[in-house]
């Protein structure tokens, strides 16, 4: 299953020295404008060799719509998009075809498919999150109708963390290259990823989300919560390893009478006072700002020697070669925002269908 | 959407004061022996009024097979569930008509749908959850073949924390009411809950699940990752706020060098000799311990005069009435458990066709 | 998978002589005036025992709503559906338990499954469609709102066949037993099937159905067309053997010139001359009448001695016996209708969002 | 949507004049050898200009597999093929931007989106069926590993019938240009669909299909029967208006005494003596040939004058023009057969987990 969503969904494919990667977006409304160079910006901000602590890897990731777009508008047709890969030196890999490196889904995929294409992890390659990029962006000129707000930032890289996303101004995140709109926390973190890459080494962090705007009644009471269906698209991208929202984990630790959000009347509005339910009461928005978080681990490559096996149970050496980056959150942050789009896009249109 | 599953399906129907929940499990595959025994007390393990840390509420949660069993086996047909709601002094509830309380789900249905059913919280009861537990024993029934095992626990109780799941014997989660197979942290989290109890208050909790000898290969490389379907059917659950497996939010923390699980061959399996990657790899389970955390906040209904509105906008005060939990976790054990089943029964089905 | 539907929703389970056979339909808009008498009256015009055509054996199917209805209204959870089965002497049946009779499931359900409900024919029963019925009734109402009517009735009992559509008014077709609406014919009809029942065998037949007033835009471009989806709707129900829509097989031997449905405009309203297109045109309704032809083959019980084979292989000779029906498509036209019903509903919801 | 299938899926895209069509397969087990060269020839299949009997439009259909193969087998990825639309002349298709042609898409593509690209038919181009061939060839792939075999052919066109199937040599269906393997019968044909197209008409005609060595146990109870999923495969091919399998239409005027499959026990087999079932009992293949008709309307655009009207409902001549095939059913053999295909696979899939 290489498709994600109920209505507004997307099918993705590609390996990453393949021909080319690329996306189908289907049930995205016909009507809609289609801006092509807004979808290149977010798959610029998602592609390597952007800044010194990213992989130094150069990709440009060229977008081409081949169907469901006519004169800028969606049509109703299946929106397919095709980004080629380019000559990616697919021999640097021959090495890698009979081992497993550690923490990489080479073992997985051969003992589930019994064959793997290993150049560049083939299928399980962070290459696959440019496809969701490109749909997101789509999803995000749909909400943009609703005039619903997607930021993410990185608000923590090993154990340096930024304040709470209240106490920021999240229009300043592209002002750094690690994505960070604290400045003083951004050069921080930008020393440690620093550091972590002249040790050979790389760094986990956590990509924060926030989503303002949101209309009261997204989302399906029972399996289909919001916060769930959130939590599975961001589990769903490579290296992540944990999703909370609203007071997450810390929330464990409250009483009921700290934790309720007592609801108000601002004005005409029914508001909360405080949000610890993150925006989503019964899996369903409830028009407060909904926000989470996202657990990156440290990248698998790094660039020393490492035990593993190979296909035949040999013990082996795995020597760390190539381009890679010493941190993923920076870049992870458009593919965060891409597939919180892609669910809200979603929502946003089962919501139509709720009542009579 | 209240169905579940791709080929491993249940669909729960039922309000908490209609005349029955039930479910209907679709996709069982022919030839399972079906032990109703078993089903009921899974049922029992959820039900309330347990013991003293839980709501002193009593319902007998007898369930009834419709169909889909013949002669003690499966059939291939859809098995429907029905467990009748006993009378539940729906008057108990005519005050909540109009009034939505705090950190509820009551303000975002009427949102959603413009009409309620608002005794005892209807569809977005956690009475919904028995529908889960007998689907979830009928899966179990499905990875005793495969003896995979899952055992779920409660690790934390506020900022009372149990030790890490290695330095546990799991077959002892039983042996006390809050579900803590550590005798001595078991008897503070009692206490406190106890405590919160006498406070007319609630709160929150984690609890931690375990999953051993699942076969190499379950789970899909792109959108369905194991993790990530696990992490949608925990955030699925009422009151649960976050999701992390294998080294989660902590490993973010650490470095590759430090996270990596290096392969070994021992005595002719490949294994792993840490287990930071909880099991699952690139999506796909790798034969290590899966194991992961849940994060629940504390229940909403307290027993304390709050703020709040009600459908007109007025502001109103909500007072706590009638018999709840002052914590959850122990009840959910049996829940999250269950919803583990199916995910991984799904994804054994699922295994089945990933190759000629 | 016992569910049809993508959007309208439903799941049927439960076998012949089981407790108890039903539904759940999910994806019901909420405020939907939900009238459990009509649900039943439709079930009563499918119940056995009817007249002296059908089968004589008495079912009540008395339906049992168990949620998704607050106060008359649908809430958009999951409305859930029992009809409990009276006691059906099912040791009636031991003699089957090893037999597979000709042109029945038995053979199939054996060779698919390994084990079998004999009892009745268990989940291969047309009883099962009892449950469509009740679930069509739902998408009935729905349908009501849009003015969309659905009408089906017996065109054809064995070689005797009625006008067509066009020159028959069908608020007739409940006035006789055969539902035919051409009181000529269905006199030919009734004496056709009297004289069947006589000779203890049975006989196929056609229903036409007939829908009037569907806005134009149902229907999706490729798969799922809107004939496409209703041909597979029809050809679920047990005993189908075909389906065309518009012209049909006839149209096969006309040329382009003769079948083109011009297009004029009448008063405003863009309508076409001739209606060869059967009201969908590149899968898609364009307002004018949708009719279709449904084919079903003579029911496969009949009272006679037929050869067959046993579970082990040996030869044995079937006996006809017990209470069964002559011809199906009396009881078959209100199940056409709820299928035609159903597939509109799903297409309704479908059309909500095609457009920003 | 735009996805065929439920374990075997396709998804299809493209307009007839963008810049490529294409599909993305997904579900295809790891391990199937994937020959580029046969996709290639059953594209040859169906592509324009094979004939004078085709439209004398030359389009080349050369496919590009974008990913899932590597070294010649499938990986279990998703696999993306491309074909890519040589220059057409849109301009062309200018001055029907505003007119609705009559039995054609171009009004309720219209009136359901608002938008539309209106060259060459857009997404309603019979074009769309080369991507369906392309998935459907390599669904033949693997059917081959269970040595099931599909045959379609011409068994009509206009009045002008071939024998039955029984009595026709299948091996000679690509010896004549019509598709027909009934030589006499194939002549005849020809005449007729030259004389139309000098007529500057068109004709309609019937495919007849079928399937060999099919396993015992494939097709699903309820929803999902065999041949109801044929039905709605056929049916959503362009032009089809009609699907009946085993004795069809004509099997309503027969009694159940004539109509019944008697099973006997050949040398161990259990098969049955005639053959109306189709090889389908209760939804589920019986081991017995599939055969199934599908018909064909004739060709909507016509060498000659016709009324309709356009967008502002003006009334407006529409004048045939450009080249088009004048019968399409010699063209639509092999859709016919790529359809039967991915159903069959999907299928074969789906009765893997059927049992424990």
């Amino acid at each position: 299953m290489n498709t994600y969503g109920k209505l507004f969904r997307i099918t993705t494919f590609g390996e990453s020295h393949g021909p080319a990667i690329g996306v189908v977006v289907d049930g995205c409304p016909a009507g809609l404008t289609i801006d092509e160079n807004f979808i290149q910006s977010e798959l610029d901000r998602r592609k390597p060799g952007q800044s010194k602590i990213t992989t130094q890897r150069k990709e440009d990731d060229t977008l081409k719509i081949l169907s469901g777009v006519f004169e800028g508008k969606s049509t109703g047709a299946p929106i397919a998009i095709v980004i080629e890969n380019q000559d990616q030196r697919s021999k640097d890999y021959s090495h890698l075809e009979n081992t497993f490196r550690p923490s990489h889904a080479d073992y997985t995929y051969e003992a589930k498919y019994g064959i793997r294409d290993y150049r560049g992890g083939g299928r399980s390659s962070a290459r696959e999150t440019a496809a969701r990029v490109a749909a997101g962006a789509i999803a995000k000129q749909l909400l943009k109708n609703y005039s619903i707000e997607i930021n993410a930032y990185v608000s923590q890289v090993g154990d340096v963390q930024s304040p709470s996303y209240t106490q920021l101004d999240l229009s300043k995140t592209e002002d750094t290259i690690v994505r960070c709109p604290h400045p003083a926390t951004a050069e921080k973190m930008i020393a440690l990823i620093d550091q972590t890459r002249l040790n050979r080494d790389t760094i986990g962090g956590v990509v924060t989300c926030v989503i303002k705007n949101t209309p009261v009644g997204l989302g399906e009471p029972v399996f289909d919560k919001l916060h769930a269906e959130l939590g599975k698209a961001m589990l769903s991208i490579n290296a992540v390893k944990g999703f909370e929202y609203g007071s997450g984990f810390e929330g464990t630790k409250l009483t009921g009478s700290q934790h309720n959000d007592e609801f108000v009347n601002e004005g005409g509005k029914i508001k909360t006072k405080s949000n610890h339910s993150g925006g989503v009461q019964g899996g369903i928005s409830n028009g407060e700002d909904i926000y989470f978080k996202v657990a990156f681990k440290p990248v698998a490559t790094i660039m020393q020697d490492q035990q593993s096996v190979d296909k035949e149970g040999n013990e082996v050496t795995v020597s760390g070669k190539g381009r890679h980056d010493p941190c993923v959150v920076p870049r992870a942050v458009p593919i965060v925002e891409a597939m919180a789009a892609l669910v809200l896009a979603d929502f946003l249109l089962r919501a139509k269908i709720s009542r009579i």
